[in-house]
Formats: structure tokens, C-alpha cells, sequence
């Protein structure tokens, strides 16, 4: 965990909350720290339990918004996710993306630490943060309107090949400005996104809104590998932004993109009716690892390495050859890719009993090197497949992140 | 907070984590702290901090299910919150009913306490319960199918009568079953759902599904009145829990509904973009409050008693007459309600900024005598209307709990 991912809530390794409530201003504790007494100050009820009260509220906890790379990318997974795909009105230009990218730059700087944004209409709920990171991403549109000699679209930034397994939906795809919010709070994400949409509307139209849930903060120890509604662990096998190794994955090393990186992201319906017709081994036989902990059927422990040369005792392989695990392996390390996704779960209407799914964001260096081989692996013979349905798709470039006083895209657009 | 709402969560008051993971069973811990344990101890990878090690997981606790009422009512509203309204198909009688509220209770009684259902097929999802309540409501139609002359439809159970603000859309009204889905984490509702849906599918169909969010856990002080998504302090003046006068606005005394009362579920559509047009000033007037803390324009703490006689300089009511606030109070204490109320955010499309606004949920003895004269009032002059709309209207009976071995609606199915 890099230092910018750290929470920054009173109590948590700082100050006791009687220090933050009494004792004035403490060197080293920042304007957010403020805001989590303030917020604790404010409702004191005498019957509230002291052992809450004493504890930190995730509420008030922050991630840093300037930096080298956008937040919300190696930032550990918050409860919520809204993806926002908006296509730019016609008039927009270069000038008018400037603009729009400082405006919203300012909105995003500000909500991100608990701060009301410029011209808030609710302010009061601007002030609970819980981790809240905007991540703005630039699809193919954009960056045609705002390319120059200099800062030409990388080659990767077009909609993906076609795959046989897709039945993708224009609601669900494309895009030219992505603005990707989360946060541990739905309230939090709601009014970030009610901001954002305000400041974007005389330039921007609402072409989707994917909204996404993990685990609830509080609810697993962090770092617990999520499962998807298929009950399964999903994304054991994801480079750890702790890891040396996670720079080469994810972000792009030069040109206006440098301390960026890509973002594929897919809407994968999940037919659960259908996983439920399977039984438990079946399933395990797929996914190619174990339901209880998400072991490898090889091993014992989610995080053991798979034998794909073990065989059973009639000579089949323990690990089948058409399983997820197996498929989505590559021998070529360059082929790797950094996941984020979020479970959905739409409305059920009449005799349905699911309309779940997968929103499955991929990170990389370049989206041709590394997840179109992956993703042809596995089209070609992922038993999963069975179950899953890609519906939506989106490439946009997450430009890096920018220093104050700068903008996010401001290496394309200055 | 009574003892049914008390989280049973290891670490908050129990034994330690240590002694858990360690010590063997610990005498006065049930299954869920057991559970919570194996939670832990899962994943337990070593650079997690052992500061949130040692801290409760809010993520096992659990709400009782058996008892006099059904929770979620009174238990205090978890961050997320589903209401599944459900249509019976036309052969249902009295002994299908039975057999699926027998059903329905079993998985409900199993889940709620962070066990899976039977033939549960996703059980690893079923393991974090996050205070996971299911209440159930009945429409008119299931009463009408069930009723027996010992039993019969009590005279509020129908639509509510016509309001000049109503904007009702049936996609948003009426149903026959009503499953209310409450936790703190939305892959917990979401994993419940699915479970409760695939039990009743043979029964029902979906009439529609309405999902809404309040702040999460640990986000601020628990307690802490509800802020909508017009930034308003919401829900004040509620009868709380633990005040003795609660039973007798929300509690029915006899009948085959003894011990369980009534929902009003109203979709109240929220328009954030007229909302914006009006200034601090002339908001604070619409509602009565300030909006900084919710306490009365006369007052300075959320909960001072308003001074309807209070005049400004030049004599008009410090509260204006149209106020909600001024409104919404009665002389008559007998006409108040118990809100239990969320904010929902559907995906704006195009040029909106917000598809926004609040599920209204008002429980009462009897919705005639409480709730319609309170909306009344409302409907003639309440200046909030200008931005607020009901879109959705809908009535159930909320039937008593059960004890171990009965299940919900066996006072008027057995």
C-alpha cells in the first residue's frame, strides 16, 4: 500500500478523538482530521456507545488526490463504484475540454478530501468522504478533439476486436469521458456524482451509468479477496500494488500518458439460474479452484500455485484444461493485466429471479499487448463462458495524475 | 436499542479475537461470533494491520429474527435497503400461502443469522449476515386470498386514497408480497435476494424492485438523523425505539396482526435541479430548519422544540406557514408515524443530472387514522411539494414475528 492510500482518520495510529475534540489544533493532522471530530462532535448524543465513539470513522477517511497517478486505480477497493460514460456535445473543442477537465479537476481535488466543491448545493454532504477517488478516463472521441503532433491517441484506444462470446449492447459500451467514482459510502458517490454531472452538463451527455458493490468496509478483513455472485473468489491472481512488478503492468512509462494506464471495462452478465443448475463440483471443475477458499483444486490455499501437470487417479488433469484458472494463465508474463471489478445487481423483472453480473475493469500498460490476448485465450475455451456474457465494453486512457495547480489530462490539453 | 438489535459481533464487549481464534468454544458466544472468527481467520495474510484485526467486523453481526415483532422496523436502518414487491400467480390459495411463508421464514430465520439457506447455492455469500434483517408484508391481495372469518383484511389495507401531488406510476405501486431486504452490505442484500426470489418463484412474479441507501457503517456516528439527497436533516421528530410511547404509534394490540402494523412505502421522486435554483435562505424557509444542523429556524439544536410563535422584526412567522415543518406537525398526537426511510439514485440518462429522490417508509398502527391525515396536511400546503412528487404508492400489512418453529403469517395462515 503506497503512502497516498492510507487513511488519514482521526484515531487510526493519530490522536485519541478526546485530543482531536479538545486539545485544538495537533501538528501533523491535516484539515481532514478536523472534519472527522467535527463530524463526531456534532451528534453526541449521551447514549451512544464509547466504544464507537473512541473508534475512527471510516467516514472521514481520505484518499490523497494529487500524485503522479489518478486514485481509485491501486487504491484498495472501496464498497461502491459509479462509472459515468459521457459523450461530448458536438461543439466541444480542445478549449472547451480544457475547461471542463480544470472544473472538474477542482470538483473532484475538493470532494475527494471533504470539501464542499465550488458552488455546492448540498455541502453538508460533501463532508464524509470515505475514501471517495474520482478517476477520470478519455475515450477515443476525446482524445481525437483534443490530439496534437505532440500527444498523438495511442494505438490501443478504439473498441476491442470482436469476440464470439460478446452480445454487447450500446447501452453498455463506449463512451467519451469516463468519470469513475467510489467511495465506502453510497451517499458519498451519490452526491460526487450529482457535482460532477452539474459541472459536465453544458458539455457532456449521459451515455451510461454502471454502478457496481464489493463488501461493505467493516464487513471482511481488507485485503479478502472479493467474490463475485457466483460465490467465487475472484481475482486471486492480481498484481499487488505493493509489488515491484505492478509499475509494468499498469502504468504507461512515456509520452502524455506517462503515470497512466488503460482501462478496459466489460459489463459480464452472470446467468446465475443456470450456475445454479450446476452442482458444487461442477463448478469447481470451471472455475478450476475451490468455492470454500478459492485454492487452486491442486492446493489448499487460495494464494498456492497451481500444479497443471497433476493428474487424477484415471489420468485426467486435476486442473481441467478448459477451467477459467487454466485459460486465463499465461505463460508470458507480459500478459498480464491489474483487475478492479465490482458486482451489479439490477432489477429482477417477472419471472426473473437475477440480473447480475460482473462490471470487470482491467488496468494495463497497452490494451493490444495485454488483455486482448488474454481475453482471446479465454473466448476460445473458458468453460465459464457457459455462464458469462460479455453486454458492455468500453476502452478509455486514464490519463496520470496531476499536481495542484494542474488538471487531470493536462498533458494532452495544455 | 433493545436486545434484539444488539450486534453480536466478536470483539465489541466479547472475548477477544485472540480468544476466539484460539480458545475453543467460549461459553455465551453463539454461532455468529464463531463465524465472525472464521471470517477472520480466513485471510488472515500478514501485512494486515492489527489494528482493524483486533477491531469487531461489523460484517457478523446479527439482528435476531425470532421474536414478538419482525426486525427491521425498529432495528436501526442498516445501510442498504431492498424492497421487493411480488405479485401471487393466479392459482395461489391459502395453503400455497402457508407453504411459502414457511419457506420464505426458514431462509430468512437461516440468513439473517449468517447461516446459508437450505440448498443454498452460493453458501460462502450467506457467511457475512452485516445485521441482515428480511421483514415481510402483505398486500391486499395475499389478506384477501388468506383471510378466514376469524382473520379477516383490516379496513387500511387497501391503496391509499387520491393526493393532488401524486404522480403514481404503477411500475412503482401495489404488489402482494412485500420481502424488505435490510444490511449493512449490498453483496449481503443482494446474496438474500436472490435466495428469497428463487423460493418464491414459483409462487410469484416480480411486481417491481426498489433498492435505496443511508450512510454506511462507520461512516458517522450511528444514530446520526438521515440526510436526503436535498442535503435536509431528515426524519427528527420519529418516535425513537426505546421511547415507551414507540409501541403505541407503531405496534397493532389485537388481531391476527397483534404485535406487527403497517407500511406506507411512498417512491417520492426528488427534483435536485429546481432544488438547486432556490437559495440557502429559501430552502431552509421550505423546510422550517436550517440546514447546516436541522434544528428549527427558532432553534439551535436539531431537536429544540420549533416556537411557532416566534415573528421576525417585521412580523411574519420566524417558520413560515408553508413550511414541512410547520405542516407535518400535529396537535393530535395520535396521527403520528414511524419513518424508516432511504435515499435511491437511479442512472440519469441524457441531459439529466439526477434520477433521484427518497423511499418514504412510514410504519403505523392504523395508516387511516395516522398516516392519511399527516399526508393530507402535507398535500394542501406543504411548500416542499414544488420539488417533491410521489411516483409510488403502496400499502402492506406488516405481520408479528414468529417464535422458533412458527413462521411469519401464522396468526392469520395457520
Amino acid at each position: 500500500m503506497t503512502s497516498r492510500d492510507q487513511a488519514h482518520a482521526p484515531g487510526r495510529g493519530g490522536p485519541s478523538r478526546r485530543q482531536l475534540l479538545f486539545g485544538g489544533a495537533v501538528a501533523g493532522i491535516g484539515a481532514v482530521a478536523a472534519i472527522g471530530a467535527d463530524a463526531l462532535a456534532q451528534d453526541d448524543t449521551p447514549d451512544a456507545p464509547t466504544t464507537e465513539a473512541e473508534q475512527a470513522l471510516n467516514g472521514a477517511s481520505t484518499i490523497d488526490f494529487y500524485g503522479i497517478h489518478q486514485a481509485g486505480v491501486e487504491t484498495p477497493p472501496q464498497a461502491h463504484a459509479t462509472y459515468l460514460a459521457l459523450d461530448l456535445r458536438p461543439e466541444v473543442d480542445r478549449d472547451s475540454l480544457r475547461r471542463l477537465m480544470k472544473v472538474l479537476t477542482d470538483d473532484a481535488a475538493r470532494l475527494t478530501q471533504g470539501m464542499e466543491a465550488l458552488a455546492d448545493s448540498e455541502p453538508e454532504l460533501a463532508r464524509i468522504p470515505a475514501r471517495l477517488t474520482v478517476t477520470f478516463g478519455f475515450g477515443p472521441e476525446l482524445v481525437r478533439r483534443a490530439a496534437t503532433d505532440a500527444a498523438a491517441p495511442p494505438e490501443w484506444l478504439r473498441p476491442l476486436p470482436e469476440f464470439t462470446i460478446d452480445q454487447l449492447e450500446d447501452a453498455w459500451s463506449g463512451g467519451d469521458l469516463l468519470v469513475h467514482i467510489g467511495a465506502d459510502d453510497a451517499l458519498t458517490v451519490a452526491h460526487a456524482q450529482r457535482m460532477l454531472l452539474k459541472d459536465s452538463r453544458s458539455f457532456t451527455t449521459v451515455r451510461w451509468v454502471q454502478t457496481g458493490f464489493r463488501r461493505a468496509h467493516g464487513s471482511e478483513k481488507s485485503g479478502t479477496t472479493m467474490r463475485n455472485l457466483f460465490g467465487q473468489v475472484d481475482g486471486t491472481v492480481n498484481p499487488a500494488p505493493t509489488t515491484t512488478d505492478f509499475g509494468d503492468v499498469v502504468w504507461i512509462a512515456d509520452g502524455w500518458l506517462a503515470g497512466g494506464t488503460s482501462l478496459v471495462l466489460r459489463r459480464i452478465r452472470m446467468d446465475l439460474d443456470g450456475w445454479d443448475r450446476l452442482d458444487r463440483s461442477g463448478r469447481e471443475q470451471s472455475t478450476g479452484r475451490f468455492l470454500a477458499h478459492g485454492a487452486p483444486l491442486t492446493g489448499t490455499d487460495e494464494h498456492d500455485e497451481p500444479d497443471f501437470d497433476a493428474t487424477t487417479a484415471i489420468g485426467f488433469p486435476v486442473i481441467p484444461e478448459f477451467s477459467h484458472l487454466r485459460r486465463a494463465r499465461s505463460e508470458d508474463t507480459s500478459q498480464r493485466i491489474f483487475r478492479r471489478g465490482y458486482s451489479y445487481d439490477g432489477a429482477p423483472t417477472g419471472d426473473d429471479v437475477s440480473s447480475s453480473g460482473l462490471l470487470f475493469a482491467a488496468y494495463q500498460v497497452d490494451v493490444d499487448a495485454q488483455y486482448v490476448p488474454l481475453q482471446r485465450r479465454l473466448d476460445e475455451l473458458d468453460l465459464l463462458n457457459q455462464w458469462t456474457t460479455p453486454i458492455g465494453s468500453a476502452v478509455f486512457a486514464i490519463p496520470p495524475g496531476c499536481s495542484e495547480g494542474g488538471y487531470i489530462g493536462d498533458t494532452l490539453l495544455a
